[in-house]
């Protein structure tokens, strides 16, 4: 598996901030028939492994044109967001987004700073807890944090649980990983390699889950649970998620914005896992967040 | 069918405000084992017709222990909503929902006036257009509204289609038919007779149509369509309905707030019904609302 590609760059540019796609895409594309291109995507893909991806890189800059740009006074956005819902209830889904923003100067104020900010994560949401594979997620997560900064992953691991809460549920969507946002108290060259090396890490923190669990035997009872769970994805994605709503509220392109969606969800009343279920498990840990790593 | 059983009410109330559920309820019932009862109901239902239906009866009053009442100072509340969600894609999702409000008197106004309004609608959401069902469904309602005041029909009607509108799509999640809300600029005692009225006229408008449509042939491909509209349901619901809304934030009963999503929906990519094929008449017909009455 290709997962030591050169580093390719979304496109040159003069601000070094760019955040590079191509390991990503080269990997998911050769293994898994993931169309994450450079200059555009194809997303909800119904291919062996996956039901639903919803793969995207951005880079807008220039103009005003973009209602969510106005709205912001953004100069730049580069930007790569992949979602990937499998169809095997043991696999978990996976969701990435590393992203540069720059604002404008004010107009009452040209030759004011710009902003500028880093923000992105990278979290799993199994149906299903295997241990090790939370681990192993989790650790190839510190292990691309800790090369910048021992504070990282503890903080993120810990931004990621608080983000993707879904406070009506009183749980998580998932099992977090990480997720920063508005980082802009480092160096710009440093958060741009932290950023690269964050989104590099997404291949060989989820692509052994996937191998190892793709063609587990399932029953229609773990299919029925994984798809309640994606109930659970698109109220967080529609209620809470930053992106999502303010993508809704500010007119944006309604399909990019709702891209992430699964292809299909489930809501039933009231359902209540039998306690010590494996189904109970993963509520469990969706309301109490653990440390994976010892 | 027993559409014309005694009218009984949740409770006898001394302020004459309570709105009659047992019509619905009895006939329900007794034709499609949806437990529409007084004091409890049992949404979720797997039955022959309905693949989800989430009847809820409501008389809560006294004390501010459910954080709704308290956020709004509520002194009293009537409600009866019912939504019912067909397994066959050509049988329409209907939804009502008749209420009454009373709040208490301000805390240092101890003898000021009390508020009270009442609110609600019925609502037809199909995935399939047959124009003889959405008119007898119209017609209904009309009739209803006709013996109260003539001005309430062609009112209710645009209030529904601008009430149900999913902004982000421009289009609303059905065929509309009436709403209102925050209503006391009648006689109380009127309201609650149009409320009653309104209650009562919901078999007489739907299971007709049901009763045409619930056995009607289907293929996969209608299925996908019906799921994707339930997609729809799903934002209106999350996004834009107000009492889910405002649920959500209050920090409701999330399992009655949310029992009105459908039991599984379905999010594709851009999907773009051929233009002229009947998914794209539903469309159409829910980006510009249509007069079905002449």
């Amino acid at each position: 598996m290709a997962t030591n590609t050169t580093l390719e760059t979304i496109h040159d540019t003069t601000s070094g901030s760019t955040i590079p796609a191509a390991p990503v895409s080269v990997v998911l594309s050769d293994a898994y028939g993931v169309d994450v291109n450079r200059h555009g995507y194809k997303p909800n893909t119904n291919n062996k492994t996956f039901i639903k991806n919803a793969p995207q890189c951005k880079r807008i800059f220039g103009g005003n044109d973009n209602p969510a740009k106005s709205k912001l006074n953004l100069a730049e956005v580069d930007i790569i967001i992949t979602v990937l819902h499998p169809k095997n209830p043991f696999a978990p889904t996976v969701h990435f987004n590393y992203r540069y923003f720059e604002t404008d100067a004010p107009k009452d104020a040209p030759g004011a700073p710009r902003q500028w900010w880093f923000g992105g994560g990278t979290d799993l949401t199994p149906a299903y807890i295997f241990e090790e594979d939370v681990k192993h997620f989790h650790s190839v997560q510190k292990g691309a944090c800790d090369k910048f900064d021992a504070s990282f992953y503890p903080r993120f691991k810990k931004w990621c649980d608080d983000y993707f809460y879904i406070k009506h549920r009183g749980e998580r969507r998932g099992l977090g990983g990480i997720f920063f946002d508005d980082l802009n108290d480092y160096d710009q060259e440093m958060l741009l390699s932290f950023s690269t090396e964050c989104a590099n890490s997404v291949i060989p923190a989820y692509i052994p889950i996937i191998e190892k669990r793709k063609d587990t035997p399932f029953t229609d009872e773990h299919k029925a649970w994984q798809q309640l769970r994606r109930g659970r994805y698109v109220e967080f994605n529609l209620v809470y998620d930053r992106g999502t709503t303010f993508g809704l509220k500010t007119g944006g392109r309604i399909e990019s914005i709702l891209v992430s969606l699964p292809l299909t969800a489930r809501w039933e009343y009231d359902h209540q896992p039998a306690e010590g279920s494996e189904e109970w498990k993963l509520l469990d840990a969706c309301i109490n967040p653990k440390e994976w790593i010892c």
